[in-house]
């Protein structure tokens, strides 16, 4: 018998990323310890003026379910259902997905195991993987076209640009055209306009780029408005990639009824768990919608969980990556990942595959918090 | 110029209701304290596990628009919408609720009027009211019909009942046969079915208790599945009430061209803010949809301010009071309004128009926070 007898937190700081290209945003980490020593790390997704709440849930949480034995994923995302009786929000569900990744480390570390290989008989070797260009220094488009050089270069098997940041339409029009030049037509171009307000912006855009064959077409209006969504996807015609704020099944089930996407990309360490996104899957396959996991998190715990799901599971498309992330992380982790070929390939430890330092991780940290369970 | 200096939160203690109908929920209360010294009032809508979280939320947010000058509920929506890009759930919007709705308490404060009369010209003078009777004991029919019978003898104006709660479908059809023949056909009786997972529970209901005539059909099932809510409306006629769990105008919007509802109960201390109430009924009453405003929270903050809205507004139906919880919050508060003949009529005071006794307040509470702004 186990049990579940410490919580800790991390609140990672804020700061520049070592290639000077983008702010790194907080990160979330949760370990859980249990009774037999074995170590649980989870990722939460976080938002400005939220950490500090998720970390609360997450340790209420957890002195909620702390008297079950033997928790698993399983009966954790079943408690986590009761406790909310239907009342949702990303505040909760990063929690939870935090939790329920901590847990699945810990089931698979008793396994022996890598999680893919709880996930799945026969995991992907090689998970297709894109690079995500955002910066908040909005660079213009000969600086984006050069990163995205590079990163093709690193390996990368496409490129995520936001074309609409700092740009009007034509300026969008030319940017695009400029990246497809220097990339080729072949190379995966994913276009994230990020949710303008009104649905035009879309439906003028999309006609003009067409030409240069964009690979998605992300967020054209807010996630929530799937009867706009559906109709930018019947009158652009281009794909649609839709998910990333939302979380609960319900909401991909009325999605997936509107028809008004063609690729979910929920948050691994937003959606509520990895049940969860499974689960979504697994409705999707049946609309012949695709998973593309949204990870804007670290590239240490929440991108490990993010491609372990992808290496299980058939029906996802390429996974997101934050390249300049990876050599902050460096500082306080390892990576579970090598880049190549368009690809990331998992190295083989069991669990996440993910060692942590906590002494580095604290001293980059802002916030900590133990709750001790037992 | 104003600044608001100072932002306090209580979260009151769990307790049995002094009438022993029910246990009460942990409140979290707010006080925003301007550089002139106005004191504003809000309350966030509390969930298990999710109090302590609301609260860190409220202080980082009150934090981030600390320098603003002159914060007004409109400023303050705009920037806290602005903060959350989309990111939506009843933790952050319950904390934005809590904030706005004491801005709104300190504007009208500094107006010198009733928050009611800063919303509307011509204020109503008397809400209808109905009131809840939910109980975690699952009481009887027996005790429920008495229990139903004493609150429309103190005034109320509609009963509230769970009648699946501890119910078999048969049960709920007697316990609603027993009701209607004590309080009278006249009454409103609403029916709460509180989110059935199968849509086969409330379609076999519905027609068994069409002869009772309930006022309403409330929650058949989950809110976000507006396309199943939908079809149970067009099958049982019934009127149906869903939103108490949801936020964002976004997802009354897609409610509304799905035609599944005929009234919305969001919560005014977790729907996000005061001006997202009004923005829904707007839109709400060109769908012919009514707004009855739920009200999970105290009787003193939350319950006043749902009331002023009530009162400032046409397209309202019903209000939602708890009736046990009102002689509790009296250990730390007055209360705003008086009941009388199925209504509930506010008390001519200046801005919410609730007086707190902070050391009474701070006493049964289990958790204080300040945070000193400026």
């Amino acid at each position: 018998m186990s049990f579940i007898t410490c919580a800790e937190t991390w609140i990672t700081k804020k700061e520049q990323s070592d290639d000077g290209w983008a702010e790194i945003k907080p990160f979330l980490f949760l370990k859980l310890t249990t009774s037999d020593n074995l170590e649980g790390w989870g990722e939460a997704f976080t938002l400005p003026a939220r950490e500090k709440g998720i970390v609360e849930i997450i340790h209420d949480l957890m002195t909620t379910v702390s008297s079950l034995e033997n928790l698993s994923p399983e009966i954790f995302h079943t408690k986590a259902n009761q406790i909310a009786d239907g009342h949702r929000g990303i505040d909760f569900s990063a929690a939870t997905s935090a939790i329920e990744m901590s847990l699945w480390d810990i089931k698979a570390k008793r396994e022996d195991k890598p999680l893919s290989h709880l996930l799945s008989k026969n995991p992907k070797k090689k998970i297709p993987i894109y690079a995500n260009t955002w910066s908040e220094k909005s660079p213009d488009s000969e600086t984006l076209s050069n990163r995205a050089l590079e990163l093709l270069d690193q390996g990368y098997g496409g490129i995520k640009i936001y074309p609409l940041q700092n740009r009007t339409i034509d300026q969008a029009v030319a940017c695009i055209s400029l990246l497809r030049n220097n990339i080729g037509l072949e190379t995966p171009l994913m276009l994230d306009l990020a949710c303008p307000k009104d649905p035009n912006i879309a439906l003028t855009l999309a006609p003009l780029i067409k030409e240069f064959k964009p690979y998605w077409f992300e967020e054209p209006i807010d996630g929530e408005s799937t009867r706009i969504l559906a109709s930018i996807r019947k009158k652009t015609g281009l794909k649609i990639v839709t998910g990333e704020k939302q979380f609960g099944i319900q909401h991909f089930v009325e999605t997936l009824a509107s028809d008004s996407a063609d690729i979910f990309n929920p948050d691994i360490a937003g959606v509520g768990s990895i049940l969860d996104m499974i689960k979504i899957s697994e409705i999707s396959e049946k609309n012949n919608v695709m998973i593309s996991p949204h990870c804007w998190n670290s590239m240490s715990v929440a991108a490990s969980a993010m491609l372990h799901f992808c290496a299980a599971n058939s029906n996802t498309e390429l996974a997101e990556i934050y390249p300049e992330y990876i050599s902050n992380g460096l500082k306080y982790s390892d990576i579970n990942f090598v880049i190549g070929n368009g690809c990331a390939e998992l190295k083989d430890r069991p669990g996440l595959g993910i060692n942590i330092d906590v002494k580095s991780l604290t001293k980059l940290s802002t916030d900590y918090k133990k709750t001790t369970l037992r």
